[in-house]
């Protein structure tokens, strides 16, 4: 960090955390963006990235079909109007306007008659769930199908069936959106998030409308560092992402991967790939801070687009923050992953540690002690107790004596933090009162 | 450490505890010292000093009011000799002939009649022990103020109150003892203890006993190290003797601060700054061998004089001794940390633990196997049981195993101790027995 | 590793574990071995290493008494070819023929009659075992005794005795058996058990029951490594080899002693002095993925040949494999760690114990990822399911990812089974596979 930066961090206010009513604002986008069909690529993802625009001054990318990205290519363009199955008595047993769960999502066009048997090889339902329709995808392998809820299966006669899926897969493009936020330095903070689900609502519209929120109230303060916002389709997203910004990803000092942050689970942490960044420190800070059940995993190769963050040939430090995780809830990837499940104060929670997060990595710097001899004499400068003799430390008074007795220059406020068990506002506020009255120099 | 001082310590007999009857000796030095009314400067301390003169030839140092010692300035001088409040009826209600804890520590003169209203606020009281004088000091800011028990307070009615305090507060100096014992080597053990509480006997006439008749016993026997003890006012005492002597703490290998170490409660040792110091290791085996509850605390920065010497410009291998912690105790800093609140066998304990410490420290030496590969013949030595087959090592042959197997040059026989899970003793013995044969060699 | 080995391995198919019957054959080869009575040295340690080359193609080598070794020097050869106590009446009480533990292992010959109370003198019962008969020896004192049941001690009368040892202790020879077994590198695999024991099933039959099988086993497989098997009286056999053989210790990459593998208790490791060398990792994997309860414990200098393989001036990578540890069950060292105690399915349990160890040591190479930004597309090359969506990511996918995200050069599949906590078999499958597509490169 440049010495202006760290001097300008320094002297600066602490932002002022000037919440609109967050989460009521990010369960209307939720709303708005749930009864479209996305899917990796399409109409679906462009108008729900227009509807972004209306909150953010997002910059729609397209990358087009059959471009090589690293080991992959850029798939056709899926777009679908309709889709239904009918009996032989012209019932829609089956009907795309009433969920689009019901496509396989990426189906081939299809308009035929068959019968019950051969229907079958095309259906997929939960058994374990009659009620619910799930999730399914075939985007990398040719082939058209429906999801229906098992009791609807098993309600089907030996019959004849008129099954009809209206959809195109067509040269296109795939489409995703980014939002960048300049800072006082080049590095980077990246959120991102997955767009590609079509109406599943805490997988994960929640991840889209928190990132949108995080970046409304972001641009509103004085940033030490650019963030970038990246809204994708899964996995072939993010590696497009990664292939066309290749010489830009050393710029990213911290990121996180938002995704299922509104169900009413606690939340859970997944550390980046390099076990212990900073902003997995960050994160088990805040959540240690709150004091509320929550659960820290270590990295994985599996789950989001961490994934393509954290492979070997780039190791970034991003982390995953999520409420419960995918497939440990039994709506996700069915039906039941729908508008009611979203819990509003989850959301809200959601954000509000988010926004602490980076309020740690943003003033997490390092500082030097310029009495490093013996304790400075803080009573004199009104930072302490006039009256000696009592029991017990007070909380400030403590905390001024940490960030005293650490900063010898190998320590930053989280690292201080961490040893002393005291909250990061505390010893953000200690760091800030010394600061005041000369007694820590920032690290240049 | 020089080849003629190890190979001295290698061929020494061990120190043979020639323990006079410690605890009583400590007791009545306790005694002799609970009368008087220490502060952080002035007659009381002095008059200690030279009651430790009885023991030890301790050196008294002054250092001026105003002299500039890091951050601080050296205070004027506090001198007491009475200390009333009187009823309308002349009766002394608060008397400081009766206990020197009734006056606020470094209370400015007064003398004059006031109201209760106004009494009211120049008084302290611990309402949760309402039988019980807290003690509290105003050392920095200038103040008058009594202490009194709960009970006395409430029983004030509304009267016109004679106040007296016959105090003086001017230039003047701080007094404090030093005892240097010089070893084979310049490398020095610091023990450090507080003088500046009037009536406690805890915290920390104990702490004062202890280290003198530590510096008694080290003084008859042969010692490897130097040895510094010091008798310094908390806090102002330890920066004035830090910044007399900052060319010299390079020479500081290891140090104790004693203090709270006649209580009732087990042992706690707080662990220096560096957190695995030899000194932190040397006291956790001992704690370890002895077996009796203990706790080891992480190094934080409040407590006592282990504040200075470890702040990050000093960062000193310095841990502290007690027995309950500051604060955990009820009689902490009230009129209940008297005479009859030491322990003799605990004050027994304290004294033969910090023995066993420096023994430790002493004789930790790191030797070099002489016959690395393989096994010597331990049996032709007679160092070997005769007889084969036995289900069970006998310990004394398996400290004998432990130490060649680990005296590669990398380990000392604390580190030995600690991987063997033996007793220090028996290294120890190990060590000297293979010496004797041969076997091992001291790395110089 | 050289190149062309390094990619042999990687071609190679994973070695079919084509086992024989291989715990009767054990338990056969222990039924032949057990009567022999065995010792330090002599025509039994002779006769046992006779009979192993009925089974593999051993050398046996032989070192003169008096040689030097390291601090040692080779005992004479012992011989006893009959001993016992008779009574006044003539009557054997104590007679070796019925069980060579009768005499106490390298006693001097004797032939007197003697009082009961100097008889007692030289002999040795178990108290606490009233029925068994204890092993003693005494290799390095000249001595003379029997060994018998307490019950048997307890019924001698006040008569006068008749003892006969007809035993020589004479300059002769040490001899031990080895068996090197060369693959495609020059690295060595030491597998090495102790003979010197006589009557005793599980300590030591079956290290050297299980040492010739794994042997028989491994010759008839390609191997990365070369192995090295040894069968050497205890303690002063390992000595002399390693005195013998010191220029080529250098070349023992991984070692496991083999003791008492034969009792139903669960099975033990003990790491080596190096504590997390690869051989203790293999191991603690192997005895992970099985999921059958264990044991593992740190170094310590006592226990088998493990002593002077890991004595400081060599320091070799060597760990013990073992049931229940020496000491540790009651049979220990007396004639009930018979024939009867060895039970079955423990020796086969060792057996494919110890073949998956070294499974893991010849298959732990290192690989890099040839896509590392990014996943690779697993889909188009047929390892990855079509279907998306679903909760559960499959165990072999998993695998796949694990062995992708982890080969960046600093890890091997040992590394990647730890940390992904699966199955080694599952990340060697993983690799196999991904080596065939192109996605990985062995390390070179």
């Amino acid at each position: 960090m440049s010495r202006s930066n760290s001097e300008a961090r320094a002297s600066r206010q602490s932002p002022v955390l000037h919440e609109e009513d967050s989460s009521q604002s990010m369960y209307q986008l939720i709303r708005k963006l749930y009864p479209i069909c996305r899917s990796l690529t399409g109409d679906g993802v462009r108008e729900t990235l227009r509807i972004l625009q209306e909150y953010i001054p997002l910059a729609i990318q397209s990358v087009p079909t059959g471009t090589a990205v690293f080991d992959w290519s850029i798939p056709k363009e899926w777009n679908i109007r309709d889709a239904y199955i009918k009996n032989s008595a012209g019932e829609k047993i089956v009907d795309f306007q009433k969920s689009n769960l019901h496509v396989l999502n990426y189906s081939l066009p299809v308009r035929q008659k068959i019968s019950l048997a051969e229907l079958k090889t095309h259906l997929f339902t939960l058994p374990e769930q009659p009620e619910w329709i799930p999730y399914r995808t075939s985007y990398y392998n040719e082939n058209w199908g429906f999801c229906l809820s098992h009791n609807q299966l098993m309600a089907l006669t030996d019959d004849e069936y008129e099954v009809c899926i209206d959809s195109s897969l067509r040269d296109g493009e795939l489409t995703y959106g980014e939002y960048f936020l300049s800072g006082e330095t080049d590095g980077e903070v990246l959120v991102s998030t997955h767009i590609c689900h079509p109406s599943l609502a805490n997988d994960n519209l929640s991840g889209i409308a928190l990132a949108v929120f995080l970046a409304r109230a972001l641009a509103a303060e004085p940033r030490t560092y650019s963030y970038r916002f990246l809204f994708t389709p899964g996995t072939i997203g993010s590696i497009a992402w990664l292939s066309c910004n290749e010489a830009r990803v050393g710029q990213i000092k911290h990121g996180l991967i938002l995704a299922c942050v509104g169900d009413r689970g606690k939340i859970t942490y997944k550390r980046s790939r390099r076990a212990n960044a900073e902003i997995d420190r960050a994160v088990i800070q805040v959540l240690k801070d709150d004091g509320a059940p929550h659960q820290v995993l270590d990295f994985s190769p599996y789950g989001y687009d961490e994934r393509q963050f954290c492979s070997p040939g780039f190791n970034l430090p991003v982390g995953c923050f999520m409420r419960t995780p995918h497939g440990k809830f039994p709506e996700y990837h069915t039906s039941a992953d729908d508008l009611e499940f979203i819990d509003l104060r989850s959301l809200a929670d959601s954000f509000s540690k988010c926004r602490s997060i980076l309020d740690v990595v943003e003033n997490n710097a390092t500082y030097v002690n310029q009495n490093p001899k013996c304790e400075p004499q803080l009573g004199k400068r009104g930072l302490y107790g006039t009256v000696g003799g009592l029991a017990e430390g007070r909380q400030q008074e403590l905390a001024l004596l940490w960030v005293l007795n650490l900063s010898d220059g190998s320590h930053n406020l989280l690292d201080i933090a961490e040893k002393s068990a005291l909250a990061f506002a505390a010893i953000k506020k200690a760091a800030a009162d010394l600061l005041k009255h000369g007694l820590l120099k920032p690290v240049i």
